[in-house]
C-alpha cells in the first residue's frame, strides 16, 4: 500500500492528479501535470515566493514551468489526447518519493512507443530536480525531434479566469552550457527566481543520442530541440536536470543556478535520486502508519502522511498553506490549520519540522506586531491569513453570484489564531522539552501574544467582566458574535500561560528574560494584570450544566433540524433554511465547543464532552474538511464509535477521492493532519494529560486487524502497536505513560499490555 | 456553389481547414483557425514582412495572433475539443469574402450554448478585419466571463519543429482606450507592426454587457475579460475590432494603429463589413467562372479565384507567394508560379494586380542586380525564390533522411525565372496595350534581362554557336544540364524581344529613351549584339524532325515506362527506378517542353505540340501540383481530351481535397492559376496569338451543360459563355477576335456563333 496508480487517462481527471501527484520537498514543488497531455494546470511554487501587485491580495506564485518537454515524430508532438493510448499507468511511489508513469502510445499513423519516466524532486539536495524519460519505438525506426523548453507563460488563477495575473515578469531567458536558464522577478518584493535545466540522452550503449541542437527563443519561452535517430525496439533514455534558486536564500540565484547544475550534471540525475530515495525512506521510519485489515485506509493514511512531509520545510521563514505547495487554493495562505490540524502531526513524528512551523511564526512577529498597532492592540496579532511576512493578507471584500461585492469579516474579527499559535507553542514544549526554543523563541511570542488580548478584550462594568465580543469563531456561520467561548476560554488560558512562562523565563534564564524584559518593555505589573484580566473573562458557560453555549446568544437562534444527508453521508440542509441567513440559525459549519474540547482535552470532563458533542453535532454542516475527523475523534472520546470510521474515512480520502471537488485546486493538508489526529488521538486514544503524560485508550473498527503508528516523545521514539485485545509499545528508552489511565514505566524493547473491555 | 462548408469538426482537420478558410485582402491574412478549438496553427502574415534572423532564409513572418477568445463558463474556457458538439458548421462565403460558423455546444455540466460568428479581413480598409460572435445560453443562466487577448507568442515553423522560430520580439504591449495593443518589431530589418483590438458587446436591448474588465498581462500576451450576466435563451453579440498596421507603410504604426481603431469603433463593424462585402461582390462581377452542370467544379473554380483574389495586393512591393499569404509552405518564396500559372488569371481578370505583380519585379530590380553582379554577370538576374527585396534567397543547402546536408541547385541553376518575368512582361503590354507601364518599367526590365542573358550565354568555338549550360529547367529531376530547350529557347525570345522594345521606346518615347539609355549605359551597339547572340543560341531541335530534346543528351538516358497509377490517377515510381538516381533516367517531373509551348503557344505548330505532348505526357511523374493541369491544356490544344477532364479536377481541387497532402502548410496558389487557365485556355480554347488577336476554340466535358467566364481584353471587359454548341461573347465595345481561327469583329451587344463539329 504505497502506491497511488492513475490507471486511465480521461482528461477531466488531469488537474486532481496533478494535486495528487505534485513532488515537493518544502522548498519549492511541481505540480504533477502529465507532460504529454495538452490539458494541463502547471504549477511551480516556492514556499515564501508570495506576490501581490494587481490581484486582490498576496499569493503564492506560480512560477515558470521547467518541465517542459515534447517528443515529435513525423513533426507532430508526442500528445496523450492525440494518440490511442494502448496502456498507461502513472503513479505515485510514496516510499520512495518518486512519480512514475508507464505508457504505450499508438499515434494516428500506427507508429506505436513506449514511453516511461520517473520524476522526482529532491530532498538530497532542495534545489534539484530530475526527470528520467525512457522511451522505445515499438514499430518503427526513424528521425524524432526532442525538445526541452521552460515555460515563462505561467500565471496564476487558471480555475479562476477572471483573477487570472502573472506574478513576475522575465528578466532574461536563454541557453547555457548545458542547457537552458530562465530568470524571472516577481513585482512587489523582486524576488528573483532562476531556473537551469538541461538534457542528457543515451541508447543502450551509453553514448550520447542528441545530436543537432537548436536553440531557440519563442516569446518569452527558452527551447532547445535535438535530433534523435532512433531504431525499432532500441530503448533510448533522456535524463531531465533541474535546478531551481531564488533570491530568498542566494544572493545571486541565476549564478547560483548555473553552478547547482554543473555539480549535479556531473553527479548523474540516478545518483541524486538514489540520495533522494534514502532520505525519504528514512522518513518513514519516523511517521509511518500502518494499518492492518483496511488497505483503502492503509493507503488514505500514508498518501496524507507523504504530502504533509512533502510540505515541511527546513527553512523557518515559511509555514505550510491550507493546499500545501499543491495548489493555488486559498492562495497559499497560512491560516490556523496549520498549527491545529498539521502541527500535532509533525510535533509527535518529526519535530525539527514543528520547530520551523513555529519559528515561521516567530519570524513574522515584525507583521503581527503592525497588525496589533494598526488595529489599535498591544502586543503581536498573528494575521488569520498568513503570507510571507505576518500581515494580514485575508481578503476583505468578495462578491457574491451577481458580482456584489461581499465583506468578508475573518481577517477582522477571527482572533483565536492568536490562541491556537499559544496552544501550539506551549504544547510544543510539553512533547518536545525543547526549552531553548521557549528560551529564544517560544516566550517572546506568548508575551506579545498575551499583551494582545489584554489590549483586546473589553471590560463591563455591568457584569465586572471581560468580554470579547464582535467576533467569529472557528464556526464562520456566525460573525459578529459576542463572547464566543472558543476564542474566550482560549484568550483565557493564554494569558495565564503567558504569564506563567514569563516567571519560567525569570527562574530558568535570567540573562535572557532581563533582556526580553527591556527589550519589550515589560513589566511583572503588566504581567499580573494578565492574570486579573484572564480571571475575570467571561465563558458563556452556565453553573451547574454541562452543554455550553457556543455564544452569547446562540440559543435563542432558530432551530433546523437535519433530516437528509447525501451519499458521502455528510448533511444536507434543511429545506427550512435561507442560506442568506444562516447567522440567525443554530447550524454550524464545523465543531466550535467541540473543536475547544479537542484543542486543550486536559481541561474538559468526559461528561462534558460527550453533553457538547451530542448537541453540536446534530446541528453541524460539515462545510469545511477540517469538520468531519474532529467529531470522529471526539466520538470516539465519548464513546459514540457510530460516525468515527466513517468520518475518518472521508477525511483520509478527502484527495483521493476529491470528495470535496475541489482537490484540483490543492491538497487539503489540514484534513491530512486530521486524519493523522483520528489515528493516533482518535483510534490510538492518545492523549496528553495535563500532568504531560501521555494516556492511550485505544478504539479499533471492527475490520481493522491493528493499528501501528511512531511517535517522538521528548526525543524518545516510541512504536505503539495495537489489537484490540493488545497494545504494546517499543521503545529505546524508559518512559512514563498511561495505559486506560493506569501509569506504567515503559522499558527499553517492547512492552506489551492487555486492553480487552 | 458559392459555399465551402466544413459539416463536422474533426480535429485533425483542423489545420487544412485553417488554409481553406484563410481571409486575406492582400495586405495581410489570418489563418482559419478555429478559436474555440485547443488544436491549431494560427497564421497572421502581412506581405512583405519578412525575417531571416536565425532561420535557414528568409521567410515569411508569423506574426502575433489578434484572435485569442475565450469564453469561461464555470471557471472553464469553452473548448471545442472538450465540448459535445450537437451541432456544427463552418462556412466560407466566397461570394462575400466572409467565414460563417454556426455551432451548437454541450459542456460537460449539460450546459448548452449556441455559438455563431462571422469574421472577415476587410478590403475596404486594408488594416481593419473584425469578427461578429453571437452566442446564446440554451439552458442556462449564470455568470460567464469573455476574455480577448492577443497572442504573442506565435511563432514560424509549427509543422517543422526542429526549425521553429520568432521572427519577432515584443516590444511593448498593454493596453488602450478601448481595448488592447501589441508593438512587435522583426530582428532582422526592424519592421514593426502593430496590432490593436478591442470588444463591444450587447444583448437584444443593444445595452453594453460587458462588465467588470480586467486588464492582464500574462507573459507577453495583453488580455482582457470581461463578466457576462447571461440569461437562458437570450442572444449576446460580441463585436471584435481589429487594426493591423507595420512601418512597411506607416512611420509610425502603433499611433496609426490606434487611431485607425478608433475610427473603426465609431464606425461599427457591420459598416466595415458591408463596406468589405460590397467591394467582394464587384469583384465577382470581374473575375467568376460559372459552369453549369458540374457543381464540384464549380466550387472548385471559384474557390481558387476566391483565394487567389485574397492574395492580390494593392501594394507594388510585394508579389504571392508560392502558397499565398495562407500558410508557410516555401517560406512565402515568390517562384515562377507567380508570373507562369497566377498572372495570366490576374492579366485578363484583374489587369491592376498583374501590374502590380510585375512592379513587384520591378521595385526588386535593385536586388536582382546585386545577384547578376555577384554571380559575374550583367544586367538583372531575377532570383529563383524572392522575398523582399530581390535577392536570391532559395536555400543553398537541404537535410536528408539522416540529417546529412544536400545541396539544393535551383537557386543556381534555375535561369528560366527571368525569361518566365519577360514572357509576363510583354503579354501584360499585349493584353493590356498599358504603354506607360512599359515605357516606365517594363523596358527597363526587358534591358537588364535582356542583358544578363547575353552575358549568361557561353559561346561554342566548335560549333559557332551560344550554349546555356549547367542548367536546371522546369523539371527539376535533371540538374546540370546544357541546352535545356525551355531555357535557351526563352532566351533567345527574350534577347529578341528586349532588342524590339529598345526601338519600340526609342521611336515611341524618346526622351525616356535617352535618359534610360543614360541611365544604364546602354548602346545600340549592346543591343544589337542581343540579336546576334540570340540568333545563335542553340536550340536542341533536330531539323525536319517535331520532337524536341528536353536537352542535350536527353535521348540517351534510361528510360523507364510508367505501368501503374495510384487512386488519383497519378503515376506511381516505376520498380525499376532507383529514387537516388533519377537524373540518369527520361522521367520528368513536370512539363518542360511541353510547358514551352504552353507559355509560347504562338511560336509552335499544333503538330510540334501534339508530337511532344505524347512523348513527354508518358514520362511524366507530376510530382508538381502544377503538371496535371499544364497536360490538361495541352491536351485539350492537340485534341486529346482523354485526361483533360481529369487533370482539371485534380488541380481545382487540390486544396478542397488536400490531394496534395499539404494543404495545412498553404494555398496551392499556382495550381489554382493553373486551373483558371484550364477553364479559358484550356476548355474555352482562348489563345492569345502572334498578331495579339484572341482566338477562341473551345470544348466542353460531356456532363458540361455550359460554361462562362470574364475576360478583360485591352480594357474591355468580354462575357464569353458557351455550350457545346454556341459561344456568345458580350461586350460593350467593338473588339475583333477569332472564333475557330476566323476573325470576326464583335459588336456591342452579345454575339453568338454556332461551334458544332
Amino acid at each position: 500500500m504505497w502506491i497511488v496508480e492513475r490507471k486511465n487517462y480521461i482528461q477531466d481527471e488531469n488537474y486532481v492528479y496533478e494535486t495528487l501527484f505534485t513532488l515537493a520537498n518544502g522548498t519549492f514543488s511541481l505540480r504533477g501535470v502529465e507532460e504529454f497531455s495538452n490539458y494541463k494546470m502547471p504549477g511551480t511554487y516556492v514556499a515564501g515566493i508570495y506576490d501581490k501587485h494587481d490581484a486582490q491580495v498576496t499569493e503564492l506564485v506560480n512560477l515558470p514551468d521547467p518541465l517542459g518537454i515534447n517528443i515529435y515524430i513525423d513533426g507532430e508532438p508526442l500528445v496523450l489526447d492525440r494518440c490511442t493510448i494502448k496502456s498507461y499507468s502513472r503513479l505515485l511511489d510514496m516510499k520512495n518519493g518518486v512519480l512514475n508513469s508507464a505508457t504505450v502510445l499508438e499515434l494516428k499513423s500506427g507508429k506505436m512507443i513506449q514511453l516511461d519516466s520517473q520524476r522526482f524532486v529532491s530532498r538530497s539536495s532542495l534545489n534539484r530536480f530530475g526527470v528520467i524519460y525512457k522511451f522505445t519505438p515499438l514499430n518503427f525506426s526513424g528521425k524524432i525531434f526532442v525538445e526541452s523548453f521552460i515555460d515563462n507563460s505561467t500565471y496564476n488563477g487558471k480555475l479562476d479566469p477572471a483573477n487570472k495575473i502573472q506574478h513576475y515578469t522575465v528578466l532574461n531567458a536563454g541557453e547555457m552550457i548545458p542547457g537552458l536558464f530562465s530568470l524571472v522577478k516577481t513585482h512587489d518584493k523582486g524576488h528573483l527566481i532562476a531556473i537551469r535545466t538541461a538534457l542528457k540522452g543515451y541508447g543502450s550503449n551509453g553514448e550520447n543520442v542528441l545530436k543537432f541542437r537548436k536553440y531557440r527563443l519563442i516569446g518569452d519561452n527558452p527551447s532547445e530541440i535535438y535530433t534523435i535517430f532512433v531504431k525499432e525496439g532500441e530503448t533510448y533514455t533522456i535524463e531531465k536536470y533541474g535546478t531551481v534558486f531564488t533570491s530568498r536564500h542566494s544572493p545571486d540565484p541565476l549564478r547560483d543556478a548555473d553552478a547547482g547544475m554543473a555539480a549535479y550534471f556531473a553527479l548523474g540525475v540516478e545518483q541524486e535520486l538514489k540520495k533522494h530515495v534514502e532520505i525519504v525512506n528514512q522518513v518513514w521510519e519516523r511517521m509511518d502508519v500502518q494499518i492492518e485489515g483496511d488497505d483503502i485506509a492503509q493507503l488514505g493514511i500514508r498518501f496524507n502522511l507523504f504530502h504533509l512531509y512533502q510540505c515541511a520545510s527546513d527553512d523557518p521563514t515559511v509555514s505550510i498553506g491550507a493546499r500545501g505547495l499543491h495548489g493555488e487554493g486559498y492562495k497559499g495562505h497560512v491560516f490556523w490549520d496549520t498549527e491545529i490540524f498539521m502541527f500535532p502531526f509533525f510535533l509527535y513524528t518529526l519535530p525539527e519540522y514543528a520547530k520551523n512551523l513555529l519559528l515561521y511564526r516567530y519570524n513574522t512577529l515584525p507583521g503581527a506586531r503592525k497588525n496589533a498597532h494598526q488595529n489599535g492592540f498591544n502586543g503581536a496579532q498573528f494575521p488569520w491569513e498568513s503570507a510571507d511576512d505576518g500581515t494580514e493578507v485575508t481578503p476583505k471584500w468578495g462578491e457574491d453570484y451577481l458580482g456584489n461585492p461581499v465583506r468578508i469579516w475573518t481577517g477582522d474579527e477571527e482572533y483565536h489564531i492568536n490562541a491556537d499559535i499559544a496552544v501550539a507553542l506551549v504544547h510544543y514544549h510539553i512533547v518536545t522539552g525543547d526549552d531553548e526554543f521557549m528560551r529564544d523563541y517560544g516566550a517572546e511570542m506568548l508575551f506579545e501574544i498575551g499583551r494582545f488580548w489584554a489590549s483586546r478584550v473589553e471590560y463591563n462594568e455591568r457584569y465586572d467582566r471581560y468580554e470579547i465580543n464582535r467576533v467569529i469563531g472557528p464556526d464562520e456561520f456566525h460573525e459578529h458574535v459576542n463572547n464566543n467561548v472558543y476564542t474566550n476560554y482560549l484568550a483565557k488560558w493564554n494569558l495565564l500561560k503567558s504569564q506563567e512562562y514569563y516567571y519560567w523565563l525569570k527562574e530558568r534564564y535570567p540573562d535572557k528574560f532581563e533582556a526580553l524584559k527591556y527589550h519589550l518593555g515589560l513589566t511583572d505589573e503588566e504581567v499580573e494584570s494578565w492574570k486579573h484580566v484572564a480571571e475575570k473573562i467571561y465563558i458563556p458557560k452556565k453553573e451547574g450544566e454541562l452543554l455550553i453555549e457556543q455564544f452569547e446568544g446562540y440559543f435563542q437562534l432558530e432551530e433546523h433540524e437535519i433530516t437528509e444527508w447525501n451519499e458521502n453521508g455528510l448533511p444536507k440542509w434543511p429545506k427550512t433554511v435561507d442560506l442568506t441567513r444562516l447567522g440567525e440559525t443554530k447550524l454550524i459549519k464545523q465543531p466550535d465547543v467541540v473543536m475547544l474540547m479537542l484543542v486543550l482535552p486536559e481541561e474538559f470532563t468526559k461528561d462534558e464532552m460527550k453533553v457538547n458533542y451530542e448537541y453540536y453535532e446534530k446541528r453541524t454542516m460539515h462545510k469545511s474538511s477540517l469538520s468531519p475527523s474532529m467529531y470522529s475523534i471526539m466520538g470516539l472520546k465519548v464513546g459514540d464509535t457510530h460516525n468515527a470510521y466513517r468520518y475518518f474515512l472521508k477525511t483520509v480520502l478527502v484527495d483521493l477521492e476529491d470528495n470535496q471537488g475541489n482537490t484540483n485546486n490543492g491538497f487539503h493538508a489540514a484534513s491530512a493532519g486530521g486524519a493523522w489526529q483520528c489515528i493516533v488521538n482518535g483510534f490510538g486514544g492518545m492523549t496528553l494529560e495535563k500532568s504531560g503524560e501521555l494516556n492511550f485508550e485505544p478504539w479499533l473498527p471492527e475490520h481493522w486487524k491493528s493499528l501501528s503508528f511512531r511517535i517522538n516523545f521528548r526525543g524518545k521514539p516510541l512504536k505503539v502497536t495495537m489489537t484490540k485485545e493488545r497494545l504494546c509499545i517499543e521503545t529505546e528508552a524508559e518512559v512514563p505513560v498511561k495505559i486506560k489511565g493506569n501509569r506504567v514505566n515503559l522499558q527499553r524493547g517492547e512492552n506489551c499490555f492487555e486492553i480487552l473491555g
